[in-house]
C-alpha cells in the first residue's frame, strides 16, 4: 500500500519515533512522506514541526487531515486503520493481546531505567559531579529491568519473541529502547536470551530499512558500561 | 454484566488506578472483586501483590488467567474486550479515534508537569533545599500544559469532552491527573472551559462510584497554590 497523504518528521535514534516507523514498515506502508530533524538544529521547535505539533516534539505524524503526534496513539492508530493490512501487531485474541498490551506498555519501565535515568543523567550533569555511588545504583536497576526481560523470553522459549511465537507490538516497543543500549556498549553477555532475541530483531526487514542514520556513521558513547 | 474472575489491587487517589477503575464502572462491569492496598504499609510491596505484579505496583489486575498490569493494557484491554459494552470509549471511526487516542496519550505531558515536576519536587525534597526559582518555572510550564488543554475544550464547543462531542478514554485519562490537581488547590477560574467539564465529569456516575476513599476525610496539601 502507498502512504500517500501521511507525512512524519522523526528524529533519527529515538525511540518513541522509530516506533512508529517500525509500525509503518511491518504494515507494508511504503513511500510515505518524510523528514528527519535534526535536533542539534532545533528544527523540532522550527514552524514546520511546531503547526502540526504546537509541544515542538517528534514524532510528529498526518495521515491526510489526521494528525496524531504521540508515539503510542501513531501505533494504535495505524494497527486500527490497517489491522488486517501485514503483519498483525496486536493480536484480536483477548488473552493474547492483554500479554502483548502488557509487555508493550511495560517497555516503559526499562526505557526508564536505561534512558532516564542513565543517559539523562550522564549527559545533564557535569561531569565532576556525577556522584559514583548514585550512577551504581542506577545501573544496579537497570540490570534488575533487563534480567525481567531475559527471563520473559527464557518463559516464551526458544525462538520466540517478546510475547509469543509471534512478532507484535511488544517487539516494536522493546527494541528501539534495547538498541540504544546495545550501542552504549551495553554487556548483552549477560542476558543470552535477550541476546538472541536482539541478533533475531537487528536483521528483520522492517528494522533494517529504520535504522537510524547516524548510527551507520560510528561507534555511541560508552553509556552502559559497568550496567 | 457482573465482573466474576476479575480481581483489582488499587491505591486511593492514584491516577494510574483511578483511570481502569472509571473505565470498568463505564463497561458496566459490577461486582468484580478488590482490594484498596496501602501505600504507607508497603501493601504493594506485599506477597499477594508480587506475585502478580514482580515489580510490586499498582493497579494490579487480573480477569480469570489474564494478568494485566499496566494502567494502559488494563484500559485498552478492557476497551478491547468489551468495547460493544456500556460506554464505547475508543471510536470506531479511525479519524475519531485518531483524536481520541491523541489526546489519551497526551495527558502524560500534564501528568509530568503537574505530578512528576511539581508534587514529586515538593514531596521528596527537603522543605529548607526548596529553590523558590526551580518551582516557580515548574509551576509555569504547567500552566501553560493547563492552558492548552482549556484551549482543546474550547475548540472542540460548549458541553463537549476533551476528544469530542462524545465522553470517550481521553476524558478517563485527564480526570485523575486533574481531579488530583483540584484537590491540591489549583485555581481551576484561571481555565473556565475546563472548569466546566471538570465540573461535568466530577457528576458522573463512574468518577463518583470510584472517588478516592481517602480524598472524602479532608482537604489535601496545597501544591498548587501559584500555578
Amino acid at each position: 500500500m502507498a502512504g500517500e497523504g501521511m507525512f512524519l518528521y522523526w528524529g533519527s535514534g529515538s525511540a518513541p519515533c522509530w516506533r512508529p516507523m517500525i509500525v509503518l514498515e511491518e504494515k507494508g506502508i511504503k513511500g510515505y512522506g518524510s523528514k528527519m530533524i535534526s535536533f542539534s538544529n532545533k528544527e523540532h521547535k522550527g514552524e514546520e514541526v511546531m503547526k502540526l505539533n504546537p509541544r515542538g516534539q517528534v514524532p510528529t505524524f498526518r495521515d491526510g487531515d489526521v494528525v496524531v503526534n504521540e508515539s503510542n496513539a501513531i501505533c494504535d492508530y495505524l494497527e486500527f486503520k490497517y489491522g488486517e493490512q501485514g503483519t498483525r501487531l496486536l493480536p484480536t485474541d483477548p488473552a493474547k493481546r492483554a500479554l502483548v498490551l502488557q509487555r508493550m506498555h511495560e517497555v516503559q519501565n526499562l526505557h526508564k531505567a536505561l534512558i532516564e535515568q542513565i543517559v539523562y543523567y550522564i549527559w545533564r550533569t557535569k561531569p565532576e559531579d556525577i556522584n559514583q555511588e548514585t550512577l551504581a545504583t542506577k545501573k544496579k536497576e537497570a540490570r534488575e529491568e533487563l534480567e525481567r526481560w531475559e527471563a520473559y523470553l527464557k518463559e516464551q522459549g526458544d525462538g520466540s519473541f517478546v510475547a509469543g511465537k509471534e512478532f507484535s507490538m511488544a517487539d516494536v516497543y522493546l527494541f528501539p529502547t534495547l538498541a540504544f543500549a546495545v550501542r552504549g556498549k551495553l554487556d548483552m553477555s549477560k542476558t543470552p536470551a535477550l541476546a538472541a532475541w536482539y541478533a533475531t530483531m537487528e536483521k528483520r526487514q522492517s528494522v533494517q530499512a529504520t535504522w537510524p542514520p547516524h548510527w551507520k556513521e560510528g561507534p555511541g558513547q560508552d553509556l552502559f558500561v559497568g550496567v
